[in-house]
């Protein structure tokens, strides 16, 4: 590599890493997955929309052929690789076994139909997808069908959590059916490899019983093991480094094994992330390591390089993403309501799960990837799969609010803004400290100051609202309020709110809500109360210098 | 890339680093530093063993051409940058400045005293390097002459922080010093590759003024604004994935940039960790990701792949590595003495100060790499820069604790052994206790058991050793013992040893010391009451299966 190449190596990776992860982020804001956001960086930057407008810097940024090319690919391979590996350690076999009877008659109706539905799509219409009729048609349809039936654990974990329904029971159902299958839909898939991977190592009917055999051991003896080996490497290897290294060495290694017998590498990253990641000696430090690193650098480098190599304004078929949008959500929605029936649920759940598990997100990006690569499909299908998989992800989450009938869990963050942060109480008393937070709130609400002044102070005298550890809430209901309003001031010197504990208060947070709140109030109490439990962030919140630094602070103790 | 290039590709990087790692840890045992355990890992896969064993193995694994290679190669130029990002987050400017003039006199003595003894060699005796005369005489005098002045900081620390002298005066002096040294003598590597640097881009005469307005702009407005928008990005993204990815993008852009004016990258990379990881606003979890992931895995590959580059035993040259290693130790120790001398330090200071500042590690190895890239020196004087740079870091510990009268303060685990652990106390008493464990200890250590209960039970009867949370220490000194002896049980249902907060204990620790035990039994009591405050360790002690599952949690508690 010369320096030239070198040159355009780093600015490659920080380019498509910058884009893909500003883009993350702003969708992200508006409850759009991430990786809608990586992949478009890869769009803008790749054939479709900078090799339109500028072909000349597009090939030079990201050339074709060439060292910084074959680096570039090589590592968005290792990517992918390692981002099942992370996929993988998210599974929680118990999860499954613990709903043994519920997870196995809902995944079966929640896989089937859907696959069934592509696979007969796929087999009598092969004209939709330009199909070549010299292919194998049977492999494309089993390909398909596979696409239709897979989830995205991830995907959905996010929207149960962002949902407050993960630790339900309902998610927790919704989970170890996604976890089975996303067991089932890899199982298939490297059926389909084994399938067209004559000649490549290893003839099919060896690879299909390799393949078997290396999971059944890998999820029964080979976790055995690893549960029993991880306490000597924890006990006799540098920590966290060790456990980190053998992590991703063995993940690479497994993936090596599974490449080697003619199924994918992924696949057996995946299945030694399972076997891992059920192990209670992995820590939580050492997870949050590899699995923040992994996620925020190699996935979203490996999905922006998704629209390096395919055109998609080319490729992007109209009637081709309809029906299988289509497709792929009936066969869920219907599958879902027969299972529902069968283990008894009302509709409103079997609504919810299927919206649920309509998601399909990373992993059928992944897998259609995969058989663009193998060449069972062909770059319209690939772009087609690519919108499904984003579409039915970005509407799992509003559609299963809409059905269940379920909010958001509001957040202080949310009703803060500049004009309401009030960095150095002047008050010394707190009818003066709720006099400065109140003109705060009402010049930014364009409520009257003297009433609400009257209307916390009203509410103070009943109770005070020192709730200790320095914090006090005085709070109010306003009639002429239609969202909730917040303020924050910081007295460094402290003002007594009457609180058990005896401590004057030093963050003071003023919270107006509208008469019919609907748990407003309740729900930014307790966000503030948990927040401010922890006393590193109420040292955090005194030493704040402006309103950024402080918001800071609340985004960290949400993400901790 | 291929099925076949990938399964090449992911089981040498697999296998690079399995060897890496194990080969370190073995070597972290005897204190000896990683570095070189993970640059023998690719003598040993390299030209140098494998490829005199077994060249066709050698060739297949690690093939010297194609895209397994140059992805690997790629990937060992990405992990030096990385790992150059990392060196430098750990600089912290503010300990340099605070000891100002202490720190600058070091550091010019330190520095010029084993550069002018490099320059000279170089220069003088250019035959003993094999020197090309028809090559730059100038540059490769001034390249030799930075190699003896460089030190390693990350070494360095390293060292101070087993001898406890981290946190002292002295040490802090030692790490200003090292931080002064890195700057400079990376700021002179950058004058040299502008130098040769004719061609390659820029003109030297403004690669040179370019390079130096970079590092003065990124260290002071640069280093500026990344405090003042890291809560920005705190406070709007994901966290803490999203300031980990603002690290590495911006790593890798000045990485480029530097690279592209006609230094190398790494030198980018290094001066913004400076400047980011000197603001309070870079949190300790989102460096420990950086630095964790970094270290344990990049790392480790970047020295392994320097194995795989060059024969070292075929370029081994036995004169020319005495000769550099005479005069690299004699420079750093002369220049020193100077140095304490002029700020009034002892001959004892002086002489540890000596040893600490000639570790030169894993900085002279990247130094030496680079100028055998870049065609400054030939592998012989490549082979014998590494060989000084290791040698120089495993003296430096054992010789600054012989100068400086230093121990290692004493770890429990050192004196733990399976044959003194007690997974179940069957007593129901303190004497029976201390009788179950006086057994283990008598039965390892060769005393007699009877002997070692009597003075554990007199010591027992004047105080109670019942610490509280459920822990109890008894001990006693033992005339007959020549080094300590540790036995440690576990009592589900705990056992009254007369604690202060009357919790029965449940983890008891035996320790018996010489009689002349030079504080052993006090270190070992201060680690016993760090490890076992922590109410998680307590917790694992009493769930651990096994001596090895024991063993994990002190480990850990360790590094924590």
């Amino acid at each position: 590599m010369t320096q030239g190449d070198f040159v355009t190596l780093l600015v490659a990776i920080g380019a498509l890493l910058a884009l893909a992860r500003t883009l993350g982020e702003l969708l992200r804001r508006f409850n759009l997955p991430a990786v809608l956001g990586e992949i478009l960086a890869g769009i803008i930057v790749g054939p479709t929309v900078l090799g339109m407008l500028a072909p000349g810097l597009q090939a030079q940024l990201f050339p074709a052929t060439g060292p910084v090319h074959v680096t570039l690919s090589g590592l968005a391979e290792l990517a992918v690789v390692l981002f099942l590996f992370v996929a993988g350690m998210e599974v929680d076999l118990s999860t499954m076994w613990e709903r043994g009877r519920t997870t196995f008659v809902i995944s079966v109706f929640s896989m089937s139909v859907p696959f069934i539905l592509g696979f007969s799509l796929a087999w009598h219409v092969p004209a939709l997808f330009e199909f070549d009729i010299s292919g194998d048609r049977f492999v494309f349809a089993l390909f398909l069908g596979t696409c239709m039936a897979i989830s995205a654990l991830p995907v959905i974990a996010r929207t149960l959590m962002d949902l407050n329904l993960f630790h339900t029971d309902f998610g927790m159902v919704i989970i170890a059916v996604a976890i089975f299958n996303d067991l089932c839909g890899w199982l298939i898939f490297a059926g389909i490899l084994a399938l067209i991977g004559e000649g490549r190592g290893f003839p099919v009917r060896m690879t299909i019983p390799l393949t078997l055999a290396y999971a059944a051991v890998m999820l029964t003896g080979g976790r055995w093991l690893i549960h029993r080996c991880l306490p000597w490497f924890q006990a006799h290897t540098a920590w966290p480094g060790g456990i980190l290294a053998l992590g991703l060495i063995l993940a690479l290694l497994n993936g090596a094994f599974t490449e080697w017998i003619g199924v994918h590498a992924i696949f057996g990253a995946f299945l030694f992330g399972v076997a891992i990641g059920d192990s209670p000696h992995l820590r939580q430090h050492t997870r949050n390591i590899i699995r923040e690193f992994i996620s925020s650098i190699f996935a979203p480098l490996f999905f922006a390089t998704i629209g390096l190599k395919v055109n998609f304004a080319l490729h992007f078929d109209f009637t081709l993403v309809t029906v299988l949008f289509a497709f792929a959500c009936a066969g869920k929605i219907v599958g879902c309501s027969v299972a529902a029936r069968v283990v008894g649920m009302t509709a409103r759940e079997s609504w919810g799960l299927g919206f649920a598990l309509n998601s399909r997100g990373a992993m059928e990006i992944v897998l259609g990837l995969l058989g663009l690569q193998f060449g069972i499909i062909n770059e319209r299908v690939f772009v087609a799969l690519v919108v499904v998989a984003l579409g039915t992800s970005i509407i799992s989450g509003p559609l299963m609010q809409l059905v269940l009938g379920l909010k958001k869990p509001r957040r202080i963050g949310r009703y803060l803004t500049g004009r309401t942060y009030v960095g150095h109480l002047a008050a010394g008393d707190s009818l003066g400290a709720i006099r400065q937070l109140s003109q705060a709130a009402a010049a930014a609400s364009g409520l009257d100051t003297e009433e609400v002044v009257k209307a916390v102070w009203a509410r103070e005298k009943i109770m005070s609202t020192g709730i200790g550890d320095g914090v006090a809430i005085p709070h109010a209901r306003m009639r002429e309020l239609a969202a909730p309003v917040v303020a924050v001031g910081i007295s460094p010197d402290g003002i007594d709110f009457n609180a058990r504990d005896g401590e004057p208060a030093r963050i003071i947070f003023l919270i107006l809500t509208p008469m019919r709140d609907e748990g407003a109030q309740l729900e930014i109490l307790a966000d503030i109360s948990r927040t401010f439990h922890n006393a590193d962030a109420r040292e955090q919140a005194l030493n704040a210098r402006n309103y950024t630094e402080f918001l800071a602070l609340l985004n960290v103790g949400d993400s901790a």
